[in-house]
């Protein structure tokens, strides 16, 4: 076991892998193309599967190195999370699940170490900011009820129902096109001007601060 | 009384509190469908005038217990203008306040603790922006005058009027889709330009400023 | 001279001012309506020019108290330049130089200390930014001669002649609608991408580093 | 070679350089004008081809002044390599060759010493941002592939093959227009509203911790 758990922790092995993972992204980006697809898609396919292969292996390898420790590594499970995704399926499947194979590359994040740290980080910030982040939650539910209820009638593509006022108020917030979705709104509600503006100003301050307090949080540090 | 004091205050009430108003907004939610007014319409409201009876409960029970000095905490106030937006309405009137009743999920701000803290620091941010919001608004009033004697005959659906003009220069502060009002108005004024980039170009920094503003501010805490 | 030199600084002749300013700023957005210049033309246009009155009346005051010290205070030499600008065409003029009078408004900034405070804290924010906006505005202008020279045959409206061409990109600088030339010009020249994402980035990278720089600056004081 | 040294360090050369480069540029900027190439083609085409002359003369010089310690500063190599692209075309030329003489104008970078510092800096932040950008690429790559297979017979102008589902995604990384896009793609697939919010998610919030850990390492220095 302790000769299994040297390999799979040597600098060769992890360069190998990333090799494996470079070549299958490669692979599973030239099957985008009907055209490569019809030319080379028996080989394609094959070294998918070949890569498929060494990944379960290499899993199966750390399984058997590390034993119940193997749990124990976050990354360890989203790399099983991934490679569980495309087993069942390798042979065929829905294009959806066909089409989330190419997840596989994310492994990249747990093999490269400055990548692994970065991620890291990132969810680390997530905490400090869930209170701002359910704020804006809420503010864009309410939002959208009160879209939905008072511009559904008259604009049904953007404020039909709840689900497409919620996305058309999403993308208010992220600013795009939101004077357009207005405008729309405003030719038979001429005061929906309050409702847009109040939204895309609230919006803009709650960001800004979630933004100053994230800054504020790394900087502490 | 003070024993009322003790229940308004404990934490299983908190917790029914917060599951009422989550109730009522996932209710209030639904009834943005036709379809499911038409089916449980019915059900729907019941619940809707059971959940307003609690919060009106709630106010009666904290303003028992704390006398006058529910008064001082703003949030008391925040609730009862919330709760009292829905009062007059709550066996019909106007679609507005009809739709306004879901504000009521804005008290999830007042009672839970971390979105009330969030909620507190934002609120404190706003005196140290006053003067550069200010700014941004006599810039905006100023170029919307402008904007409205030298463009208005040309687009009046942007420039037609005072807060059509208020409104399209509060969108090009924004950023969003400048270029197109720049260009539709420069192909009657080709030197529209200046007006139009000298705007973008101080508002970004003005803004620019004023984030700067708030983040060494903040950083001073 | 003392005793107007009193007066001129005393609270009450500031709010004055402000008072004066503020009547002004509505006069001239009320112009804006072309149902209010039929009925009140008159009325307002006396107003406008009751207010011109004491803005020159303020002016020559300050200049008899402070003699050559008046030109001292460049937000002086501000008010005087904005008051000359409306003089000439006080009883008409062309529509430009009329719908100037609204920057009187502006006045606003050199009599409210607080206006006056950020507008002088932004102006000295400049010099430390000025190696960058050299830098941006060389980038702009070099990718405006290889646009309006790659592209001016294919997209005559964006990329047309110099001058359209750096609109276009500086449109793009601000991230507007960017897509929407790109793929434009790429039906033709399907090798643009280049182009448009090699600016995209090189403008967000830069600008990304002006704010840094300025915000930096700005903690370090 | 002291006296040479001599002279290409004078502040006065260097005032020439810059003379001739500004020049240069503004005669490159008149050539995209036909109407001016038709009148005044061939004094542009001769001061074109002194400067470039003088820029030739300016290098050689150098190289004689400092021999192979020429090399040794990356700024003499950003000029071999701007001045190197256009000898070979100085005659005519395919047009991208031509238009890429605007280049020669960067040239300010490195004669400017501010310019220089800026430019510097902007390139030392670069290293502390790799493993982000190379997380950002990597999040881009797995969308777009995932992108093409999906909605590529859907959308082919959006996401028909691998590079085009590249830029449509870079696009909806910088904001602009994604909701068109999305929009677009959920007529078909209404489900496709996971995969534009998680994108646009996951982007903001990389790019926004981009954004903080360069703000963060700026501070330590
Ligand atoms: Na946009
Ligand atoms: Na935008």
């Amino acid at each position: 076991r302790e000769r299994v758990c040297r390999v799979v922790e040597s600098h060769r092995f992890q360069q190998f892998i990333i090799a494996v993972i470079l070549v299958n992204a490669a692979v599973l980006g030239a099957e985008t193309s009907p055209y490569v697809v019809v030319r080379y898609g028996e080989v394609l396919s094959a070294i998918d599967h070949v890569a498929l292969g060494v990944f379960i292996a290499e899993l199966a390898a750390k399984l058997y190195a590390y034993r119940l420790r193997f749990f124990c590594d976050p990354w360890n499970i989203f790399d099983t999370v991934i490679i569980g995704l495309s087993v069942p399926f390798a042979g065929g499947g829905i294009s959806v699940v066909r089409a989330l194979r190419v997840l596989r590359t994310l492994r990249l994040i747990s093999v490269i170490p400055s990548l692994r740290r970065v991620v890291t980080a990132l969810l680390n910030a997530i905490p400090g900011m869930t209170s701002i982040i359910l704020l804006l939650g809420l503010v864009l539910y309410v939002a959208a009820v009160i879209g939905a209820k008072l511009y559904g009638a008259t604009a049904p593509e953007l404020f039909g129902d709840l689900p497409t006022s919620l996305f058309t108020l999403f993308q208010i917030m992220t600013g795009d096109a939101w004077s357009d979705v207005a405008r729309e709104v405003m030719e038979e509600h001429p005061s929906a001007w309050v409702f847009f503006i109040g939204f895309v100003l609230i919006c803009t301050f709650v960001v800004l601060n979630l933004f100053i307090a994230v800054v504020v949080s790394a900087m502490e540090e």
